[in-house]
């Protein structure tokens, strides 16, 4: 099944301990959409200005995403300038243009109204909700979100987070959006608003995933050279929700299982700036190290008795 | 079979958003010998002075815990105050007083000295060594440390480490120590000293194991209530070198179920202040939160090729 991702595609000027991208291809929906091909076919929504060169519009091409979504307005593309740290878990924003994308209100063409997969990438929540407005009944809804609108929208966002199935935030949102320092509190908090499947990210140190009856805790891929974390969090999102869209399999098994494809992916986009790592990836790569994270968990379940007390 | 601990038995007083405890039992030996008592017998060597309660003693007899090598002096008992914030990763120490523990020579019993599993709680790396000196030749050595030994008597310590199988570190330790922010460089760097396996302890994001071959990692249990996180570390190295020693097995799928015993331990002991939670611990609730380990990180492997591109 093909997914739909409403979000934005935009320029990046990224600079880590390790290097630095001026005005690179980035945006929550191109990495989304990006990780997302490599299990399914994705249509895309966003706006771009007349400055967006055809060399992206081609790469996006050339991962078979459909862009009849993708509007192109008078004026320039949205543009953020990040720092990271050695802390690459926190991006440190310094600029941000959003130029067409101010005033960007997503119209989702007829053929893509009938999605099965959707996810509503990191904007204004009430954007998210014109979304859910124009779309028939997916099967699977998956949304994203980041402090700016928590602090800002947190009305909008509940009603949004009470239609969606899966709501994938951060560490620092969660506690943030709940005022509940303890993440299982705060987990608990978020279930409570009408979401069924919680996916809280912990930046280097993994995921947990939280459903009324269960946790599920997913590590990240210990890496020696992290260059640049910028988009994992969508990387993550595409990959999982691509897996699901690719199986239609939507049981804890199956979700996990995504969870696992999400996290795969987005240990390999933070090899590299930009999606330049996705460009020279291919699937065999993806399976081998969905092979590693498993290696790396697994332990023996516990047959007999051993304590002495 | 037993192990032979070395370390500190020690006063907290300790306080965390949730409450406070003054003067409760605490030190490294402490927690480590009452966790590993779960699973085998405890030697313990160790130091207290003329103030340390029978109450005390009389727990750790309980637990069937050797004290035939815990020395009384005159003098008082080592006293560490410390603090936490929310964040409950990191202790403020606000104050350490040595007291007895100032002069401490560990002299192991003669009955100790073929102990076949060691385990070195964080003290001076120099009384490590000469602990190392008055023993057979056990047949699994781990130690502990901390950052002021690693900023005080680094070759000291890496000369302990030469000589360990196991070295059980902080995340913060081990980019100290090796001026490495990247974790797994990190870890290279230690395993180049001359450790076979590495545990990096990294709070409530778990612990990431490596050795030449291989990398595990595994989540802490996420806990709706954590009033204590003191002696965490020393309680996972007790049920983690308890295991061991209870099996005998220390083949990578034996340190990993360790690891996963030494997890659950931990979990535990942060519940409550001091050791109160290990004093109402049963070994149905080990078991059983071992189970939950399982369950909580359970993936199915790849069967199949799913990707489509």
């Amino acid at each position: 099944m093909s997914i739909l991702v409403v979000g934005s595609v935009a320029f990046d000027s990224v600079e880590t301990p390790f290097g630095k991208g001026d005005d690179v291809l980035g945006g929550s929906a191109t990495y989304f959409s990006t990780s997302a091909s490599f299990f399914t076919d994705v249509n895309l929504v966003a706006v771009v200005g007349e400055d967006f060169p055809e060399e992206h519009i081609e790469f996006l091409e050339s991962r078979n995403i459909d862009l009849r979504g993708l509007s192109r307005e008078a004026g320039k593309t949205f543009h953020w300038k990040g720092k990271y740290g050695y802390d690459l878990n926190e991006a440190q924003t310094l600029e941000t243009h959003l130029n067409v994308f101010e005033s960007f209100r997503p119209r989702i063409p007829e053929e893509y109204r009938e999605a099965e997969y959707l996810f509503l990438a990191n904007i204004d929540p009430e954007l998210q909700m014109e979304v859910l407005g124009q779309v028939e009944k997916p099967r699977v809804i998956a949304c994203d979100t980041m402090n700016f609108w928590i602090s800002s929208k947190p009305e909008a966002l509940r009603a949004v987070i009470a239609r969606v199935d899966i709501f994938i935030i951060n560490e620092g949102e969660a506690r943030q959006f709940t005022q509940e320092v303890n993440l299982v509190k705060a987990a608990r908090k978020i279930l409570d608003m009408g979401v069924k499947t919680l996916i809280i990210k912990r930046g280097e140190y993994g995921v947990l995933m939280f459903s009324d009856n269960s946790v599920f805790a997913a590590p990240a891929y210990p890496l020696e050279e992290v260059f640049d974390p910028t988009g994992a969090g969508d990387t993550f999102a595409g990959g999982f929700m691509g897996y699901l869209a690719n199986t239609g399999d939507t049981s804890e098994a199956g979700i996990r299982q995504a969870v696992i494809f999400g996290s795969v992916m987005a240990s390999f986009n933070v090899e590299d700036f930009s999606l330049n790592r996705m460009k020279r990836l291919d699937y065999r790569e993806i399976e081998a190290r969905y092979r590693s994270f498993k290696a790396m968990t697994h332990f023996e379940g516990l047959t007999e008795v051993v304590g002495s007390v």
